[in-house]
């Protein structure tokens, strides 16, 4: 695998011209700062040894006074977080974005896609567990479940660990993500090696499209943030896509960004789900060091059907035979994390309660279609069960 | 006030000699990333804007193309955090630290005690709320209470909420801190405001040990990180010292780093406690983005006596009457939050259940007076009260 080695360049054109299309598809919402990651030289520019994200070789080089090199991730306004290189193992661009893989001096390898990280080995283990089993952990048995995106078998490898399962699709766009993180992250691409995986690289729209309906029990979303390639994955279109081809009480799992960061984007993808799923909307977070702020969120919205408590796992991890030994031991999740991920601060909870109708310029124009206040998610009450009384 | 006020050199000089000389002052373990404090520079040189952690002016300029400034804090090896500048409001150096306020253009104003971020505007309330009201709202009604540091006000602040408090005693070392802080973070400072505070600019380390056995209710301790002037803080001899000065039941809390990054460290100081307080110890996290890896631990500690369960808040905030509207709103902490601190992901459950004794080379001389396992600390016993059944 070498610099540049590229896909299926018609099929990225094919996706991006899907995205942009789509009447629904709205722009971010001002505030919301990852609508910078499209230009981010101008926050890029503070250092030396970075250009747009990119590592690149010192400009000066004096035996051993040579600068110590870092990989520098400016997508956030106003902040960047930077890890210490000790050698670049990858650098390449497929049709959808540009890949790059160092080895960092204390994090372990480093994945990133477009300039922002999506993991590292010291800490993947965070995200990878809480994305896999908050969905799995909270319907009695999964037996069909598809994950968009996830190209690096880490989710997979997740979902293994439940013997209930018997088929596990994955749907990922871009072949070369798969084949990088097979070269430098076996403890993730493992996941791929499991006999109920099956591959389909291609457009997640386009795939579950096709599928029957109702035919999961539950699905995840690994995508990388909203912008670019998987900007339609938090658009309504889309969810209801994804609704359409879970079983009735069947769940999903999505990605939903930093509560320090991104009330907004999270309000506008709550309303989003809301309005899709009956049975259920509930925002969660864990830590996540890599990640901007530290953290990362998800939201786990159940279909109308049997009912769904997610703050309390109906199937425990800790009861799943061998699930704690497939492969590896978990890292970091377990039934009392589970729990405590939908414990919200003050302020996330005041800001999601406060939120009452969706701002995009369509709704607007319809107030009579507007969200209701019984309709609000349901947070104080969920976070009830770990109330003190 | 202007860079370079100084304060009472002698007194730093004391304080310095003081911790140093101490026949308990072990070296920090060598895994442990803070002993690298000292010498940031090593780090620190990998950016242009950043001299051994402090803001510089620009190396060049032209015009509309002059270079972004950051704020670049290096004192994390393999890792670094970095928040753009708008402006410099104050740089100088007391008898015991450099610090440097600057206005951010995302996190408000941000305090640097010796290179390393204390504290900004946007994310101190995650830390301010958490270090109070873990402690306060885990006894019944807590009257007489210390603060060790503390000089920015924030720690007052927050325990004037309480209405059972009589007297709050802080002690607070640097008086160009307070100084400082009551400049250029008046939402922090506001606490001194509070009539029950009496102010002792001083030694800890002496003030403890002339205050009466039993005076308080609880004790925080918010200092900076254990390098320096607060090393003291964090060593067996000021730990027993603070247990004294505390009722039988009364409670500590104390700051205990990163889970993910100073596992060492904490098994240390979750050792020197445990020898000390019999009434239980405890482990708790919360998310600060601007601290390293995004976390910052506490260790709670209770001395013998009438039984503490930090668990479960015995005084919870939201039954206080007036204490969510004294002066501000609380942004972060609420009863969930304070049980939710306490569940810990499973790779810190075993590695703080796996550490069995101290690993100070004097213990290590005494097998026989090594810990026993019956006095490891009971963390899944407790996490148990969350764990789904």
């Amino acid at each position: 695998m070498e610099a540049g080695d590229a896909g299926n360049g018609s099929a990225a054109a094919a996706q991006i011209k899907g995205s942009g299309d789509d009447a629904s598809c709205k722009p971010l919402p001002p505030c919301c700062v990852k609508a910078k990651a499209g230009v981010p030289e101008a926050e890029a520019k503070c250092h030396d040894t970075v250009v747009s994200g990119w590592f690149t070789e010192p400009q000066s080089r004096f035996g051993k006074t040579s600068k110590v090199q870092y990989y520098n991730n400016p997508m956030w306004p106003g902040e960047a977080h930077s890890l210490k290189v000790e050698k670049i193992l990858y650098q390449g661009k497929s049709p959808y974005q540009e890949i790059l893989v160092f080895e960092s001096s204390t994090y372990g390898n480093v994945l990133v896609l477009d300039g922002i990280v999506q993991l590292t080995d010291k800490d993947e283990c965070a995200y990878q567990e809480m994305v896999t089993h908050l969905p799995l952990c909270s319907i009695p048995s999964p037996k069909n479940v598809l994950v968009v995106g996830g190209g690096d078998g880490g989710v997979l490898r997740e979902i293994a660990r439940h013997d209930s399962v018997e088929t596990i699709d994955i749907c990922e766009i871009d072949q070369l993500v798969i084949d990088v993180c097979k070269e430098f992250f076996p403890n993730l691409s493992m996941g791929f090696k499991d006999p109920r995986v099956r591959l389909h690289v291609g457009d997640a729209v386009d795939f579950l499209r096709d599928s029957p309906e109702g035919k999961y029990d539950a699905i995840i979303v690994d995508s990388s943030d909203p912008i670019g390639p998987a900007q339609a994955l938090v658009e309504k279109p889309f969810i209801q896509t994804i609704a359409r081809a879970l079983k009735a009480g069947g769940v999903l799992c999505n990605l939903a960004e930093s509560m320090w960061l991104h009330t907004h984007l999270i309000q506008d993808m709550l309303s989003i789900c809301r309005q899709t799923f009956k049975g259920g909307v509930h925002y969660a977070w864990t830590s996540v060091p890599t990640y901007p702020s530290g953290v990362i969120g998800f939201l786990l919205c159940a279909k109308e059907g049997p009912p769904v408590n997610f703050l309390t796992p109906v199937n425990p991890i800790e009861k799943i035979q061998g699930a704690t030994k497939a492969g590896k031991e978990l890292r970091f999740y377990n039934s009392e994390i589970h729990r405590a991920a939908f414990v919200l601060p003050t302020f996330v909870r005041r800001e999601l309660e406060s939120y009452t109708t969706c701002s995009t310029s369509t709704e607007k124009e319809k107030p009579k279609e507007s969200v209701s206040k019984s309709q609000k998610i349901k947070i104080l009450l969920n976070n009830a069960i770990l109330t003190a009384s």
